[in-house]
């Protein structure tokens, strides 16, 4: 039994060697296992003592790049459906299953109003959630990065790029779905996606506010940007500066590169704030993976299906790991320069649970694991890249072993070739499958991500990637330096003077008044907005305002 | 903010010592969090960046102590019932959520027979659970540490034993049931508890078999054994060296202290293999710490109520927590020898998730995480002591924002004064709600904590223990050095004799035979028996055989 024991573990030194050294490829364990299951130590999956190796895969905090990853609705029962099916129960999931720090944390989200007002609600949305992790601040359903009062709260993608780091928000779902939204908007409901929603009330930009998460995702101008929902971008603009146009009108006019399929991505080289590159590659949420199942009230009693092939899927070149790679491409900065900061959402593990369809939601889970496979092949390259991958909520799937009876149930049969049943039982037929309240798996690999381990907060992941960039919130002080110049003090009348704003690095946009012309907001490109000018008589301010910061900066012009 | 969130660092700086240098009392995360949770940071768990804590919690394997933490059926969603309930979603079980190394562990079992024999069951019953960590080898629903052949495999316990180490078996169930069963008994069928029990088939005494689980529990023997189900105990046994005569007979004869009560507990200051204690407080399984709630269709909509004690619960003398405590101050060593195992299992989180009953099996969390925070106050005090907690499989219970449809659902007010709904949909109202097939969460301290990290098997944790203790599987060779020796090799005929066994340290016990006497089978006590014999006449030849490994020794007396 020794004797068996040790050749195992001998066996093994190649998957041992998969957890901190490199990204495995689908099916490593099953190959390297040599014993049986029903072995003595033919189920386990490490390779001895584990000590050495945990220790080695923790870095100290300060990385150069961060990418989150945020598989919706993943709670651990959703990640062991998808590993059962997929590779089998003594399987492994080669992205989630290879980063080497784990923990878990709660996901709660506040009551809004009421007695109970800022009370937790067992229960979170993904749009409280996101916003707890993109904010570092607990708030209601429905809110996207505003607090139980509606007060913005500033996102990590707003403060990286403050910071001066690249961004990127990257979704299978539309990109005005709650996990993107809550890094680029701030709104008090979560369904104000475009102009045209009703539900925006005194977000809509002819309420005077912020404006529609669409309108404000072009204010807050990622670098990149990959996901669905062009449909709310045909929209028009209904007050502003836009009003009247589309949003793709202004977006194009705004300096955005668009594309909306794999070749027009393909062929991208570049994306910065110059050129952000906007990609938007269906109306809605992307088409699953997997073709659907519906489970049934005593469904899991029929004969056990395999999930096929949606025949709908988008090019593989649209994949989600494929547009996490395209993004680390566009977002990676040479040695020396500030890097990125990158979230990456599976959206669909969620809503195909809320659809209680079970291969909808492995097929989502397999895609999110490999984007995880991506970014985790990319930070160990790059040695100074902190991944985490976690997920907002977890969701109503569980595995039983006999089809329960009022529950709905699915059979199918898994790389084992054997029978997993999984059940719904959180709303009836037809219904939306709710999220669940438990505490979800949070996991990472490079500098910091040992804040993982144990037991966190979503607010700490927050906290986590805040500190490991180096990100101040201060934003009026990263514009405290700006200032206005002018290619001529003392032009002639009529002259055409450039008026450049810069180190506006707390802003995203520049109010201009040159003199008695209110030219609206500019976008600020790394703190930087220049337009032209021409010379009235006397003497003249010019003067630009940070839309975010309120930094006021002036210059006087002399007529001569 | 930024302002604020630093407060709130330093406010919580007693809260991050906790995590790596004291346990907390209950009520300490709030007592220290000075923001509210609506404001930004007013959630967070950690202060400041963890990775040094991490580093520094992370021990070299080699434990001279392990006390390994089993709540049976204690799936991330039931932990998270409890925490919410108990101390706030915002709160922390001051046991549990103190272990500073955490991941998690796949706990599926095999097929025990037809064309799927020995691949995956998705989800596994607490014997096939229990064995796989207790023995390292992966089985069949129903098993008790033996493999899908049938075929015994050693568990810790008696592994630990036969390297010298004490030992200890603790448990709010019937100390027959599944989980405290795994490390003493070996028997194709849970259910054969005892003598009378007709389930156990061939693996009773009568049979040719080790017996039933509470006679195979009286040969383990245990230090330290300490449960319910003293019914088993009544029965008589039906074959062997004690047929006729009750368990409880078999075990004051064998030199057990039996206790059944509390202050009987209380006085006993000495626990060893001469005197192995066996406390049995209970017929069947202990009461519960809260009185029951009965979830229903429908019942989350009724007004929420409180958990209210269980008026049959115990001397607290007899909860978990002093169970362990006294356990653990029966086990400890002197400095300079080898120290203990104990495996302590709160049976019935499980239980009562089955009866969809929340307050149960919400109290019965509690107290579970009472026994790890008495633990982990060992084992920092002590510093060379690995706590590993766990579960040994989710259960059914969620937390849902609405009542459910067609699952039965209960409506609790929490300790943050708001309500929290329970949903048990994997059974109808009466019936037993079902396990979950999940990865569950494992989490440790001390030398070897890391090797819970990431993902593991719950074999692994059979590795963890095993290496981080030194033991041996090869127990043929642990008795490789036994001998006989006698008080006189030249006796007078009809003098008596003292024949002793010793260095039997991979046995629990050896059949004698002396001369034409078969005595049967005696209790090694530290690998040592005696008796005494009246010399026959001319040569005779003195046999101990080691039941367990087989191993002869001899020894030849000559009367004068």
């Amino acid at each position: 039994m020794q004797h068996t024991t040790k050749r195992r573990r001998a066996a093994l030194a190649f998957g041992a060697a998969v957890i901190v050294g490199a990204v495995a490829l689908p099916g490593t364990a099953e190959a390297v296992a040599q014993l049986a299951l029903n072995q003595h130590g033919g189920a386990a999956r490490h390779q001895g003592d584990q000590t050495r190796n945990v220790r080695q895969a923790i870095q100290n905090a300060g990385a150069k790049n961060v990418i989150l990853l945020i598989g919706d609705g993943m709670g651990d029962s959703e990640i062991t459906v998808a590993r059962n099916y997929q590779y089998g129960a003594a399987g492994r999931l080669p992205g989630l299953d290879a980063l080497p720090m784990t923990g878990s944390y709660t996901t709660y989200s506040l009551v809004k109003s009421g007695e109970n007002k800022g009370k937790p609600d067992y229960v979170t949305d993904s749009a409280a959630s996101g916003s707890a992790w993109a904010t570092g601040t607990k708030t209601y359903d429905g809110a996207i990065s505003v607090d139980v009062d509606g007060k913005p709260q500033q996102s990590l993608l707003e403060l990286a790029k403050a910071n001066g780091y690249k961004t990127g928000d990257v979704s299978t779902a539309e990109i005005q779905d709650a996990t993107p939204a809550v890094q680029v908007a701030h709104v008090g409901s979560r369904s104000c996606y475009g102009p045209d929603t009703a539900a925006c009330g005194t977000d809509a930009l002819q309420a005077g506010g912020l404006g529609s998460i669409s309108e404000q995702l072009l204010n807050a101008r990622p670098d990149v940007t990959l996901g669905g929902g062009s449909a709310s971008f045909e929209q028009t603009a209904k007050a502003g500066q836009w009003e009247g146009k589309t949003l793709f009108e202004q977006a194009d006019e705004r300096g955005y590169q668009l594309v909306d399929d794999a070749a027009g991505l393909a062929a991208v080289r570049k994306a910065d704030q110059r050129q952000p590159l906007l990609g938007l590659f269906t109306p809605g949420n992307f088409p699953t993976r997997y073709a659907p199942t519906t489970a049934t009230v005593g469904g899991a009693d029929a004969a056990p299906t395999r999930c096929t092939p949606n025949p709908a899927r988008l090019d593989t070149g649209l994949s989600l790991a494929s547009l996490t790679n395209k993004s680390i491409g566009l977002l990676q900065q040479k040695h020396g320069k500030k890097g990125f900061f990158l979230q990456v959402e599976g959206a669909s593990i969620d809503k195909q649970d809320h659809a209680a369809d079970a291969c909808g939601q492995i097929g989502e889970t397999i895609d999110f694991d490999e984007a995880v496979q991506a970014a985790l092949a990319f930070a160990k390259k790059d040695g100074n890249t902190l991944v985490i991958a976690t997920a907002d909520h977890a969701h109503s799937s569980q595995i039983v072993d006999n089809t329960p009876p009022a529950a709905l149930s699915t059979a199918l049969v898994t790389a084992d070739g054997t029978t997993m049943k999984v059940s719904y039982g959180t709303a009836a037929a037809g219904g939306s499958q709710q999220h669940t309240g438990t505490q979800v798996r949070i996991a990472a690999y490079g500098p910091g991500a040992a804040n993982v381990v144990g037991l966190s907060d979503q607010t700490d992941t927050f906290f986590t990637i805040r500190d490991g960039l180096g990100l101040s919130e201060d934003v009026a002080a990263l514009s405290r330096g700006a200032r206005v110049d002018v290619s001529d003090r003392s032009p002639r009348r009529g002259e055409r003077v450039t008026v450049t704003g810069s180190r506006f690095a707390g802003d995203r946009q520049v109010r201009v008044q040159l003199g008695e012309t209110d030219l609206g907001t500019l976008d600020l490109v790394d703190g930087t907005a220049a337009t032209t000018w021409r010379a009235e008589r006397g003497t003249t301010t010019l003067t630009f305002t940070g839309v975010q910061t309120g930094k006021v900066a002036t210059a006087q012009v002399r007529v001569r």
